[in-house]
């Protein structure tokens, strides 16, 4: 088995449940040449390892990779990301050394994209707060006094055409509804090819019932939901984020929720755990979750898989399938 | 615009809301030539109306068709139908007469379809628990202790080829989800060629993540999901209800979620709105919505444009796209 690839893993202990741990480490032994597990670059028995490494494997744990670690790792050609984002943990040396790196982030858009398409289908039909309503009340609803809910003709608002952005649109095909995007990078003709239509971002926010955010957290995108555009949503809309809480003016989406006539579902604030005494906990039309819509439990295992195939290419001699250019890193998430 | 059918709407008033009462009126004016909208059968208006209606458009409200609704219409020839179930008021008399049947059960599938797309990725992730974790201790969660959640690789079981079931699973092929259905009338082959793969109900309970039940309420179905298969649902498991109550032993089912180990989502129970002092309404592994999968909102306009296109095929002289023979009554929901 000379010819797998030799690799070390330091995606961390803790960084998954125990049973991706374990899926992990089967995969990496039956597809690589398994050198060490280690949880930090400083031991003997890592900087050993680093010495005859060709592929690091990493997670969201892995302690950040700068010169020293690379100085470490003279024969590393390749790093598997088994996570999103490598804008925390990745140094430009990497690239600069031209180590080619692949990232996780396509198969984590996949568990993103599914929790908003139920997301959408929820806000749509009040589920949360019907369901909080009946377990207030215990008895069935006036279903005439609804007003206008429901996933039969409404607009549906998907803000940025990004890998997450795109799967949204593409699953929201099946479904009775009018989706319309909005990404400045796009024409018409592109957004149309999506299965959307274009719209300018004033349009979507004015005229969709819900209005879901996959914009990449950059300087140009922070506060991009501006406190005007939530002032224009329809009393009744919703708002669902699950990219990264500045992207949103939280402050006037807060207040325009308190007002009672908007709805959010927030995977993703600023802080990542909004403050103990933040009204939008108790309200009855805010649904938060604690940064959930990305891969957990076997969600994970998806990331995993994705990456062991890349390990598969390495070992063929075939490019990697998942990429992360260092030049994207300005522009993506 | 003397082509076009006579009809008379009994659909009653505040059986729908305002908007989608509204829609009807307008739908039903441009394409029929609509003689009376009416509450009752018996006032004098509505029994001169009955005596020229060709085509008669009910809803839930609509009081039960017997003998002598029928006897005032004599020129009734089509009964329009904007709700799913026909069975608490139409009487045999109806088909006897030689009257055909339309109804929106096909358009009724969707949302319910729909909510249960929406609850099988929910329940895969634990959303509802989780948010309710957050919202108590107001801290992200430690995601690798989360245990077996996530919508990969994982089991979902379908009980019942019902309009809904199927729907449902076309709705679950875009997921990397294994979809697994029992349906004692369908053979393997059949099974596959849905999109799933046949079972027994014992092995689809025991294996499954989530089951969904989507069989009719019936003499033979009654109590199907039985107190011994809600026994060896694997801990973890979730069970999804939107078809009717008494499909399940609720006794069991509640039983089993107070354990603490399953996971409940119940648009359906017996009697419809649980007992005030049920301990299913504050267990945090019950999730209950009062009866709402099914067309609420704008869904209901679904079935409004379905009926309005078959009172076209009827001045068309076409034959009705969704009819509702005497013999299925007692098979389907």
């Amino acid at each position: 088995m000379s010819t797998l690839p030799r690799v070390v893993s330091a995606v961390g202990s803790g960084a998954f449940t125990p049973a991706s741990e374990a899926h992990l480490a089967r995969e990496l032994a039956a597809h690589g040449d398994l050198l060490a597990t280690v949880d930090s670059f400083d031991t003997d028995d890592a900087q050993a390892a680093l010495a005859a490494a060709e592929v690091l494997v990493t997670g969201w744990r892995t302690p950040v990779i700068d010169a020293a670690v690379l100085d470490a790792a003279p024969n590393l050609t390749r790093i598997l990301h088994i996570a999103g984002s490598v804008k925390e943990q990745f140094t430009p040396e990497i690239w600069e050394r031209g180590i080619q790196v692949s990232s996780a982030v396509d198969a984590n858009a996949v568990p993103v994209a599914e929790f908003t398409l139920a997301a959408i289908l929820m806000a749509n039909k009040r589920v949360v707060q019907i369901a909080r309503q009946y377990r207030e009340e215990r008895a069935l609803i006036d279903q005439a006094a609804l007003g206008v809910i429901g996933s039969y003709r409404r607009r549906v608002g998907i803000v940025g055409a990004s890998r997450i952005g795109r799967r949204v649109v593409s699953l929201l095909q099946p479904f009775d509804l009018e989706v319309v995007l909005y990404d400045p990078t796009l024409s018409a003709g592109e957004v149309a090819a999506l299965g959307a239509r274009a719209v300018t971002l004033e349009e979507l926010c004015a005229t969709s019932d819900v209005v879901s955010v996959h914009a990449p957290s950059l300087p140009a995108t922070r506060g991009l939901v501006s406190a005007a555009l939530i002032d224009t949503m329809p009393a009744g809309a919703a708002l669902i984020n699950t990219s990264r809480g500045d992207v949103i003016d939280q402050d006037a989406l807060t207040a325009r929720v308190l007002r009672g006539d908007l709805y959010a579902l927030l995977d993703v604030t600023v802080p990542w755990a909004l403050p103990v005494d933040h009204p939008l906990y108790d309200h009855p039309n805010a649904f938060l979750t604690p940064h959930i819509a990305g891969s957990v439990g076997t969600e994970v295992d998806r990331m995993i898989d994705q990456q062991i195939a890349e390990l598969d290419r390495i070992a063929r001699g075939e490019p990697l399938a998942h990429p992360v250019r260092y030049e994207s890193l300005s522009t993506a998430a």
